[in-house]
């Protein structure tokens, strides 16, 4: 597989075959090894507060720490690009969260959402991701900084 | 209200009220204005890793979330118990995430989970909460910080 | 007093009646209510590794939360730009940082340094900004985010 | 050299030959593999604020950080203590933080101050330790989370 197959695929394993990303309806919109984009609608089941049709938080961070963990992903894709696909997709096992700060700037109303990361630093054990969450809009939700293990 | 009834009733609106709460099967198994304990079991639903069984962390960071703002209310209600319900029921409109961290120690295995809090400050304007995250056999998974609008 | 002049009062608020920032050696080299970067030259006292010539990370932390605390001042007199010089200079009084996280991204070798913030969010009651430290040669060698009360 | 003597040597690299340390009179009053204890005075060197005698919050997260690091050398220590003292002193060579929060909590007023930390996970390649800032009097005045590569 070449770079964008291994993306292709890492993609399909983070909406398709974890449960709980599903039932949150992610959808890949970009991924190179120097960006992502994660893209929902809402839905009525994310209400986090009995009065206000809003995001609840946990939403926002779930989403956060997906295409945070997703950028991680292609920072290692791009160190390792001589290493075979096995060896590679192997090496995701290595991959986790170990800290992440979320900033709920503004209330999260609309109808649809993106969630982006890019890399701040990759190195060969850590790597630190920064992530920002706007609505349809363009209204800036939230943001957040997350550091995650790749070796 | 007594402050049991109030604590109660904001129990209830937490767990029954919040659509992503009931998804995720919260439920309150302790929540004075000093402690919170919320509880919830195993769904294959919360898988966010294709390879094992674990937590996503999404689900993590949403019940840290929940159970720190449920503290913050505790906090608020702690503080304000002269006046009466309906002013304190409508002060809770404020209440709000305005920062959180979590730490994710430990891969978040286990049938059922107990996550906690405490408040390490409560202020005018903003409180600041410890949570933590266990399995039913003790194991510590994930800790966090959050900082909540009070007023 | 206009804007710039409130700024160049409160730079020099911030360089020269702070002790530990004039300990530091920190300069403003820009202010407006949009951006903040204060440098400072390399100095043997602020080692923080026996082995290597590189910053302690206190010193980073230190001069991140003063050019994020300065950029809240600056989102402050942006909103408050009718009320008058001394009401403003006043409501310094409520300055304070919540929170803020650092993450060390490269070992803090250089000769000289620029930290910089922007703000993320300006709210009545609190603002959140975003910080980087570079040395003379452009490498990145920490980001953060702070949590502060402007209200 | 024993566990102890370990010990003892990391506390006098701490305090004696980090520059910046020395600068804010850092004193190791407790160092076990379990729980650090670093004390300070206050001096007027110290101000962060022109109009009242309080901490900067750059000193605040200075001894955090190095509170926090010894913590996670005590760590390193308790699972290497096989090893020969050669080998662990140069491993100390890998030690440095990846990321830390602080949340200040109320001003840093006081004649003196103790910092603790103690460790919430060790991992062979990173760590996770909780650290406390107190006065004289017992005021809480601020606590942190910091993240340690150790391996």
């Amino acid at each position: 597989m070449n770079q964008t197959q291994v993306l292709s695929y890492v993609a399909d394993l983070f909406t398709e075959k974890m449960p709980f990303n599903k039932m949150l309806g992610l959808r890949v919109t970009k991924y190179t090894t120097d960006a992502v984009e994660v893209s929902f609608d809402w839905k009525d089941d994310f209400i986090g507060n009995p009065l206000q049709k809003i995001l609840h938080g946990g939403v926002t961070s779930s989403v956060m720490d997906v295409v945070g963990g997703m950028m991680a992903v292609g920072g290692m894709l791009d160190k390792a690009e001589d290493t075979n696909e096995t060896t590679f997709l192997n090496s995701l096992g290595t991959l986790g969260t170990i800290d992440m700060r979320t900033d709920f700037l503004r209330p999260g109303r609309g109808e649809s959402f993106v969630a982006s990361a890019r890399l701040i630093r990759t190195g060969n054990k850590v790597c630190v991701c920064r992530m920002e969450l706007h609505n349809e809009q363009g209204t800036h939700i939230a943001c957040g900084t997350g550091t995650y293990m790749v070796g």
